[in-house]
Protein backbone atom coordinates (compact mmCIF):
# COMPACT_ATOMS: atom_id res chain seq x y z
CA UNK A 1 0.00 0.00 0.00
CA UNK A 2 1.75 3.10 -1.02
CA UNK A 3 -0.11 6.89 0.17
CA UNK A 4 0.76 10.48 0.42
CA UNK A 5 0.50 9.97 4.67
CA UNK A 6 3.36 9.02 7.10
CA UNK A 7 2.77 5.81 9.42
CA UNK A 8 4.62 6.42 12.97
CA UNK A 9 4.56 3.85 15.14
CA UNK A 10 5.51 3.69 19.19
CA UNK A 11 6.64 0.60 20.21
CA UNK A 12 8.77 -0.58 23.77
CA UNK A 13 7.75 -2.29 27.10
CA UNK A 14 4.95 -1.63 29.91
CA UNK A 15 6.23 1.82 31.42
CA UNK A 16 8.63 3.02 28.62
CA UNK A 17 6.57 5.96 28.03
CA UNK A 18 5.65 5.28 25.08
CA UNK A 19 1.89 6.57 24.80
CA UNK A 20 2.84 9.70 26.23
CA UNK A 21 5.22 9.95 23.43
CA UNK A 22 2.79 9.22 21.42
CA UNK A 23 0.09 11.92 22.51
CA UNK A 24 3.12 14.51 22.98
CA UNK A 25 4.29 14.38 19.12
CA UNK A 26 0.57 14.63 17.81
CA UNK A 27 0.18 17.62 19.74
CA UNK A 28 3.69 19.10 18.32
CA UNK A 29 2.95 18.30 14.82
CA UNK A 30 -0.86 19.40 15.29
CA UNK A 31 0.54 22.30 16.60
CA UNK A 32 2.87 22.76 13.80
CA UNK A 33 -0.19 22.56 11.44
CA UNK A 34 0.02 19.01 10.26
CA UNK A 35 -3.02 16.54 10.27
CA UNK A 36 -2.32 14.32 12.68
CA UNK A 37 -4.54 10.81 13.55
CA UNK A 38 -3.78 9.30 17.04
CA UNK A 39 -4.46 5.75 17.57
CA UNK A 40 -3.57 2.20 19.12
CA UNK A 41 -3.55 -1.04 19.31
CA UNK A 42 -5.24 -3.53 19.92
CA UNK A 43 -8.31 -1.18 18.89
CA UNK A 44 -8.48 1.72 17.36
CA UNK A 45 -11.04 1.12 14.84
CA UNK A 46 -15.02 0.31 15.99
CA UNK A 47 -14.81 -3.46 14.96
CA UNK A 48 -11.20 -3.76 16.62
CA UNK A 49 -12.08 -2.33 19.45
CA UNK A 50 -15.16 -5.00 19.66
CA UNK A 51 -12.40 -8.03 18.99
CA UNK A 52 -10.11 -6.31 21.94
CA UNK A 53 -12.45 -6.04 24.20
CA UNK A 54 -13.19 -10.05 23.22
CA UNK A 55 -9.91 -11.31 23.56
CA UNK A 56 -8.92 -9.23 26.94
CA UNK A 57 -12.13 -9.57 28.94
CA UNK A 58 -12.83 -13.09 30.43
CA UNK A 59 -10.62 -15.76 31.70
CA UNK A 60 -7.10 -15.21 30.66
CA UNK A 61 -6.52 -18.72 28.96
CA UNK A 62 -10.03 -18.80 27.24
CA UNK A 63 -7.96 -18.44 23.81
CA UNK A 64 -4.92 -20.44 22.66
CA UNK A 65 -2.25 -18.66 20.84
CA UNK A 66 -2.78 -19.19 17.83
CA UNK A 67 -6.43 -18.25 18.03
CA UNK A 68 -5.35 -14.65 19.92
CA UNK A 69 -2.91 -14.02 17.00
CA UNK A 70 -5.58 -14.53 14.87
CA UNK A 71 -7.82 -12.44 16.24
CA UNK A 72 -5.62 -10.13 17.18
CA UNK A 73 -4.90 -9.91 12.95
CA UNK A 74 -8.59 -9.58 12.56
CA UNK A 75 -8.59 -6.42 14.56
CA UNK A 76 -5.47 -5.29 12.78
CA UNK A 77 -6.51 -6.00 9.60
CA UNK A 78 -10.28 -4.18 10.50
CA UNK A 79 -8.10 -1.33 11.79
CA UNK A 80 -5.66 -0.70 8.68
CA UNK A 81 -9.25 -0.48 6.27
CA UNK A 82 -10.94 1.40 8.44
CA UNK A 83 -9.12 4.08 10.15
CA UNK A 84 -5.07 3.86 9.38
CA UNK A 85 -5.28 3.72 5.62
CA UNK A 86 -7.98 6.09 4.98
CA UNK A 87 -6.23 8.61 6.85
CA UNK A 88 -2.99 7.84 4.88
CA UNK A 89 -4.42 7.87 1.58
CA UNK A 90 -5.90 11.53 2.79
CA UNK A 91 -1.87 12.60 3.66
CA UNK A 92 -2.31 12.68 7.12
CA UNK A 93 0.52 11.47 9.71
CA UNK A 94 -0.72 8.11 11.54
CA UNK A 95 0.78 8.01 14.68
CA UNK A 96 -0.29 4.89 16.76
CA UNK A 97 1.06 3.42 19.84
CA UNK A 98 1.72 -0.54 19.08
CA UNK A 99 1.21 -2.23 16.02
CA UNK A 100 2.88 -5.43 14.34
CA UNK A 101 6.05 -5.24 15.96
CA UNK A 102 4.17 -5.82 19.21
CA UNK A 103 2.95 -9.06 18.57
CA UNK A 104 6.42 -10.08 16.91
CA UNK A 105 7.59 -9.38 20.49
CA UNK A 106 4.90 -10.46 22.84
CA UNK A 107 4.01 -13.74 20.81
CA UNK A 108 7.60 -14.36 20.29
CA UNK A 109 9.46 -14.03 23.56
CA UNK A 110 6.01 -14.84 26.44
CA UNK A 111 3.83 -17.97 24.22
CA UNK A 112 6.32 -20.66 22.96
CA UNK A 113 8.10 -19.39 19.56
CA UNK A 114 5.44 -18.13 17.71
CA UNK A 115 7.37 -15.29 15.71
CA UNK A 116 7.31 -17.29 12.53
CA UNK A 117 3.72 -18.14 12.52
CA UNK A 118 3.34 -14.24 13.23
CA UNK A 119 5.15 -13.26 10.14
CA UNK A 120 3.31 -15.25 8.02
CA UNK A 121 -0.11 -14.24 8.91
CA UNK A 122 1.34 -10.83 8.79
CA UNK A 123 2.28 -11.06 5.08
CA UNK A 124 -0.80 -12.90 3.93
CA UNK A 125 -3.10 -10.69 5.75
CA UNK A 126 -1.47 -7.12 6.89
CA UNK A 127 1.09 -6.70 4.54
CA UNK A 128 1.51 -2.76 5.59
CA UNK A 129 4.92 -1.66 7.84
CA UNK A 130 5.25 1.77 9.26
CA UNK A 131 7.71 4.22 7.91
CA UNK A 132 8.99 5.05 10.81
CA UNK A 133 9.02 3.32 14.11
CA UNK A 134 9.81 4.77 17.54
CA UNK A 135 11.25 2.60 20.24
CA UNK A 136 11.56 3.75 23.70
CA UNK A 137 13.53 2.23 25.55
CA UNK A 138 13.79 1.62 28.83
CA UNK A 139 15.32 -0.25 31.89
CA UNK A 140 12.89 -3.37 32.40
CA UNK A 141 12.93 -2.44 36.62
CA UNK A 142 12.14 1.18 35.91
CA UNK A 143 9.34 0.44 33.21
CA UNK A 144 7.95 -2.09 35.46
CA UNK A 145 7.85 0.39 38.51
CA UNK A 146 6.40 2.94 36.21
CA UNK A 147 3.89 0.55 34.99
CA UNK A 148 2.67 -1.07 38.45
CA UNK A 149 2.65 2.23 39.96
CA UNK A 150 -0.21 3.94 37.20
CA UNK A 151 -2.11 0.84 38.80
CA UNK A 152 -2.04 -0.86 35.50
CA UNK A 153 -3.07 -3.94 35.27
CA UNK A 154 -6.38 -3.25 33.68
CA UNK A 155 -5.74 -5.26 31.03
CA UNK A 156 -4.72 -8.58 29.94
CA UNK A 157 -2.05 -8.05 26.96
CA UNK A 158 0.12 -5.80 29.99
CA UNK A 159 1.48 -8.86 31.75
CA UNK A 160 3.84 -8.21 34.53
CA UNK A 161 7.01 -9.45 35.84
CA UNK A 162 10.27 -8.71 35.86
CA UNK A 163 11.71 -11.29 33.59
CA UNK A 164 9.63 -10.98 31.11
CA UNK A 165 10.18 -6.69 30.99
CA UNK A 166 13.66 -8.00 30.57
CA UNK A 167 13.02 -10.45 27.77
CA UNK A 168 10.21 -7.93 25.74
CA UNK A 169 13.37 -5.50 26.06
CA UNK A 170 15.95 -7.77 24.19
CA UNK A 171 13.26 -8.52 21.87
CA UNK A 172 12.03 -5.13 20.64
CA UNK A 173 16.20 -4.23 20.55
CA UNK A 174 16.79 -7.21 18.47
CA UNK A 175 13.56 -6.21 16.05
CA UNK A 176 15.59 -2.83 15.79
CA UNK A 177 18.26 -4.77 14.44
CA UNK A 178 16.53 -6.46 12.41
CA UNK A 179 14.77 -3.66 10.81
CA UNK A 180 17.19 -0.70 10.84
CA UNK A 181 15.71 1.59 7.81
CA UNK A 182 12.45 2.50 10.07
CA UNK A 183 13.60 2.01 13.75
CA UNK A 184 15.08 4.42 15.64
CA UNK A 185 15.56 3.44 19.44
CA UNK A 186 15.12 6.46 22.28
CA UNK A 187 16.48 6.18 26.03
CA UNK A 188 13.63 6.64 27.82
CA UNK A 189 15.59 6.25 31.32
CA UNK A 190 15.01 10.24 31.27
CA UNK A 191 12.53 13.39 31.92
CA UNK A 192 9.69 13.74 29.57
CA UNK A 193 10.39 16.42 27.67
CA UNK A 194 14.24 15.42 27.01
CA UNK A 195 12.80 11.78 25.47
CA UNK A 196 10.02 13.88 23.75
CA UNK A 197 12.88 16.53 22.57
CA UNK A 198 14.53 13.08 20.70
CA UNK A 199 11.41 11.90 19.53
CA UNK A 200 10.63 15.36 17.87
CA UNK A 201 13.91 15.62 16.24
CA UNK A 202 13.61 12.24 14.61
CA UNK A 203 9.80 12.50 13.41
CA UNK A 204 10.69 16.13 12.03
CA UNK A 205 13.57 14.52 10.01
CA UNK A 206 11.76 11.47 8.51
CA UNK A 207 8.25 13.67 7.82
CA UNK A 208 9.78 16.41 5.68
CA UNK B 1 -3.53 -34.22 13.33
CA UNK B 2 -3.85 -38.27 13.47
CA UNK B 3 -6.26 -39.62 15.42
CA UNK B 4 -8.59 -42.22 16.48
CA UNK B 5 -11.46 -40.85 16.06
CA UNK B 6 -13.49 -40.11 12.54
CA UNK B 7 -14.41 -36.68 11.22
CA UNK B 8 -17.21 -36.64 9.14
CA UNK B 9 -18.10 -33.17 7.79
CA UNK B 10 -21.79 -32.64 5.75
CA UNK B 11 -21.71 -29.62 3.25
CA UNK B 12 -24.66 -28.15 1.06
CA UNK B 13 -26.55 -25.04 -0.22
CA UNK B 14 -28.91 -23.58 1.92
CA UNK B 15 -32.19 -26.17 2.59
CA UNK B 16 -30.45 -29.05 1.25
CA UNK B 17 -31.42 -30.51 4.30
CA UNK B 18 -27.68 -30.88 6.05
CA UNK B 19 -28.46 -30.10 9.49
CA UNK B 20 -31.19 -32.84 9.42
CA UNK B 21 -29.12 -35.24 7.93
CA UNK B 22 -26.28 -34.64 10.27
CA UNK B 23 -28.52 -34.51 13.15
CA UNK B 24 -29.95 -38.30 11.63
CA UNK B 25 -26.78 -40.08 11.00
CA UNK B 26 -26.07 -38.81 14.52
CA UNK B 27 -28.60 -40.76 16.07
CA UNK B 28 -27.97 -43.88 14.07
CA UNK B 29 -24.28 -44.47 14.68
CA UNK B 30 -25.60 -43.26 18.56
CA UNK B 31 -28.33 -46.17 18.31
CA UNK B 32 -25.02 -48.44 17.01
CA UNK B 33 -23.38 -47.73 19.76
CA UNK B 34 -20.83 -45.15 18.74
CA UNK B 35 -19.64 -42.60 20.68
CA UNK B 36 -20.37 -38.96 18.54
CA UNK B 37 -19.93 -35.23 19.03
CA UNK B 38 -22.62 -33.56 16.44
CA UNK B 39 -21.71 -29.70 16.29
CA UNK B 40 -21.82 -27.14 13.63
CA UNK B 41 -19.81 -24.07 12.16
CA UNK B 42 -19.58 -21.33 12.20
CA UNK B 43 -19.37 -21.89 16.33
CA UNK B 44 -19.14 -24.94 17.85
CA UNK B 45 -17.29 -24.40 21.12
CA UNK B 46 -17.84 -21.59 23.88
CA UNK B 47 -15.42 -19.22 22.37
CA UNK B 48 -16.16 -20.08 18.80
CA UNK B 49 -19.88 -18.89 19.33
CA UNK B 50 -19.18 -15.90 20.58
CA UNK B 51 -16.60 -14.82 17.68
CA UNK B 52 -19.65 -16.11 15.29
CA UNK B 53 -22.04 -13.94 17.04
CA UNK B 54 -19.65 -10.98 16.76
CA UNK B 55 -19.04 -11.50 12.48
CA UNK B 56 -23.20 -12.02 12.59
CA UNK B 57 -24.54 -9.97 14.57
CA UNK B 58 -24.76 -6.01 13.54
CA UNK B 59 -24.79 -4.39 10.06
CA UNK B 60 -23.95 -6.55 7.41
CA UNK B 61 -20.90 -4.86 5.74
CA UNK B 62 -19.33 -3.83 9.35
CA UNK B 63 -16.68 -6.26 8.12
CA UNK B 64 -14.60 -6.79 5.01
CA UNK B 65 -14.51 -9.98 3.60
CA UNK B 66 -10.57 -10.75 4.59
CA UNK B 67 -11.55 -9.18 7.86
CA UNK B 68 -14.32 -11.90 8.37
CA UNK B 69 -12.90 -14.78 6.94
CA UNK B 70 -9.67 -14.12 9.55
CA UNK B 71 -12.31 -14.14 12.56
CA UNK B 72 -14.01 -17.67 11.34
CA UNK B 73 -10.69 -18.96 10.65
CA UNK B 74 -10.03 -17.73 14.70
CA UNK B 75 -13.48 -19.52 15.27
CA UNK B 76 -12.79 -22.67 13.58
CA UNK B 77 -9.33 -22.59 15.02
CA UNK B 78 -10.62 -22.64 18.68
CA UNK B 79 -13.76 -25.39 17.43
CA UNK B 80 -10.80 -27.50 16.52
CA UNK B 81 -9.32 -27.25 19.43
CA UNK B 82 -11.78 -27.46 22.37
CA UNK B 83 -14.16 -29.93 20.46
CA UNK B 84 -13.37 -31.53 17.43
CA UNK B 85 -9.87 -32.62 18.20
CA UNK B 86 -10.31 -33.81 22.11
CA UNK B 87 -13.10 -35.85 20.70
CA UNK B 88 -11.34 -37.51 17.97
CA UNK B 89 -8.20 -37.90 20.33
CA UNK B 90 -10.69 -39.82 22.40
CA UNK B 91 -11.74 -41.63 19.59
CA UNK B 92 -15.30 -40.54 18.95
CA UNK B 93 -16.85 -39.72 15.73
CA UNK B 94 -17.16 -36.04 15.15
CA UNK B 95 -20.14 -35.05 12.71
CA UNK B 96 -19.18 -31.44 12.03
CA UNK B 97 -22.63 -29.03 9.67
CA UNK B 98 -20.61 -26.87 7.77
CA UNK B 99 -16.41 -26.65 8.00
CA UNK B 100 -14.02 -25.08 5.84
CA UNK B 101 -15.42 -26.37 2.54
CA UNK B 102 -18.47 -23.47 3.52
CA UNK B 103 -15.89 -21.24 3.94
CA UNK B 104 -13.99 -21.49 0.60
CA UNK B 105 -17.00 -21.71 -1.37
CA UNK B 106 -18.82 -18.96 0.29
CA UNK B 107 -15.90 -16.78 -0.18
CA UNK B 108 -14.83 -17.93 -3.52
CA UNK B 109 -18.52 -17.24 -4.86
CA UNK B 110 -19.70 -15.00 -3.21
CA UNK B 111 -16.90 -12.30 -2.26
CA UNK B 112 -15.19 -12.12 -4.95
CA UNK B 113 -12.57 -14.64 -5.76
CA UNK B 114 -10.68 -15.25 -2.25
CA UNK B 115 -10.44 -18.70 -2.58
CA UNK B 116 -6.65 -18.85 -2.36
CA UNK B 117 -6.78 -16.55 0.68
CA UNK B 118 -9.08 -18.63 1.98
CA UNK B 119 -6.64 -21.96 1.48
CA UNK B 120 -3.23 -20.30 1.99
CA UNK B 121 -5.01 -19.41 5.82
CA UNK B 122 -6.27 -22.51 6.10
CA UNK B 123 -2.86 -24.08 5.71
CA UNK B 124 -1.40 -22.12 8.10
CA UNK B 125 -3.70 -21.68 11.08
CA UNK B 126 -6.10 -24.93 10.58
CA UNK B 127 -4.26 -27.90 8.82
CA UNK B 128 -7.25 -30.63 9.58
CA UNK B 129 -9.32 -32.02 7.09
CA UNK B 130 -12.26 -33.91 7.50
CA UNK B 131 -11.69 -38.04 6.49
CA UNK B 132 -15.23 -38.18 5.13
CA UNK B 133 -17.33 -35.02 3.49
CA UNK B 134 -21.01 -35.72 2.91
CA UNK B 135 -22.58 -33.18 -0.06
CA UNK B 136 -26.16 -32.81 -0.05
CA UNK B 137 -26.30 -32.01 -3.29
CA UNK B 138 -29.74 -30.51 -3.70
CA UNK B 139 -31.62 -28.15 -6.92
CA UNK B 140 -30.70 -24.66 -6.08
CA UNK B 141 -34.67 -23.75 -6.64
CA UNK B 142 -35.91 -26.00 -4.39
CA UNK B 143 -33.19 -25.24 -1.82
CA UNK B 144 -34.14 -21.87 -1.36
CA UNK B 145 -37.92 -22.72 -1.50
CA UNK B 146 -36.91 -24.30 1.60
CA UNK B 147 -35.07 -22.57 3.22
CA UNK B 148 -36.98 -19.47 2.48
CA UNK B 149 -39.79 -21.44 3.37
CA UNK B 150 -38.72 -22.49 7.07
CA UNK B 151 -38.29 -18.20 7.96
CA UNK B 152 -34.38 -18.82 7.70
CA UNK B 153 -32.43 -15.55 7.22
CA UNK B 154 -32.06 -15.90 11.45
CA UNK B 155 -28.17 -14.92 10.50
CA UNK B 156 -26.64 -13.49 7.84
CA UNK B 157 -24.23 -15.96 7.06
CA UNK B 158 -27.55 -17.81 5.44
CA UNK B 159 -27.38 -15.65 2.34
CA UNK B 160 -30.34 -16.24 -0.14
CA UNK B 161 -31.31 -15.57 -3.71
CA UNK B 162 -31.57 -18.42 -6.62
CA UNK B 163 -27.88 -16.79 -8.18
CA UNK B 164 -26.03 -17.14 -5.09
CA UNK B 165 -27.62 -20.84 -4.68
CA UNK B 166 -26.72 -21.71 -8.27
CA UNK B 167 -23.35 -20.70 -8.20
CA UNK B 168 -22.84 -22.00 -4.02
CA UNK B 169 -24.03 -25.22 -5.53
CA UNK B 170 -21.54 -25.36 -8.30
CA UNK B 171 -18.79 -24.83 -6.20
CA UNK B 172 -19.44 -27.43 -3.95
CA UNK B 173 -19.80 -29.90 -6.93
CA UNK B 174 -16.53 -28.34 -8.27
CA UNK B 175 -14.52 -29.16 -4.77
CA UNK B 176 -16.39 -32.73 -4.71
CA UNK B 177 -14.50 -32.86 -7.91
CA UNK B 178 -11.20 -31.23 -6.43
CA UNK B 179 -11.10 -33.57 -3.87
CA UNK B 180 -12.81 -37.20 -4.78
CA UNK B 181 -11.03 -39.15 -1.67
CA UNK B 182 -12.95 -37.98 1.05
CA UNK B 183 -16.18 -36.56 -0.53
CA UNK B 184 -19.40 -38.16 -1.29
CA UNK B 185 -21.97 -36.37 -3.40
CA UNK B 186 -25.71 -37.31 -2.32
CA UNK B 187 -28.90 -36.35 -4.00
CA UNK B 188 -30.83 -34.55 -1.78
CA UNK B 189 -33.83 -34.16 -4.34
CA UNK B 190 -35.50 -36.93 -2.62
CA UNK B 191 -37.67 -37.33 0.83
CA UNK B 192 -35.72 -37.55 3.99
CA UNK B 193 -35.50 -41.03 4.65
CA UNK B 194 -34.14 -41.81 1.32
CA UNK B 195 -31.36 -39.53 1.60
CA UNK B 196 -30.65 -40.99 4.97
CA UNK B 197 -30.37 -44.35 3.96
CA UNK B 198 -27.92 -43.11 1.56
CA UNK B 199 -25.60 -41.41 4.01
CA UNK B 200 -25.66 -44.13 6.12
CA UNK B 201 -24.41 -46.36 3.70
CA UNK B 202 -21.68 -44.06 2.77
CA UNK B 203 -20.59 -44.18 6.27
CA UNK B 204 -20.59 -47.33 7.44
CA UNK B 205 -17.75 -47.81 4.64
CA UNK B 206 -16.17 -45.30 5.82
CA UNK B 207 -16.09 -45.88 9.68
CA UNK B 208 -16.09 -49.21 9.67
Amino acid sequence: MSSAGRFVTFEGIDGSGKSTQARLLAETLRAAGRDVVLTREPGGSPGAEEIRRLVLEGEPDRWSAETEILLFTAARRDHLERTIGPALGDGKVVICDRFADSTRVYQGVSRGDLRGLVDRLHDLMIGREPDLTILIDMDPATGLDRALGRGGQEERFEDFGPDLQRRMRAGFLALADEFPARFRVVDGNRGIEAVAADVRRIADRSLS
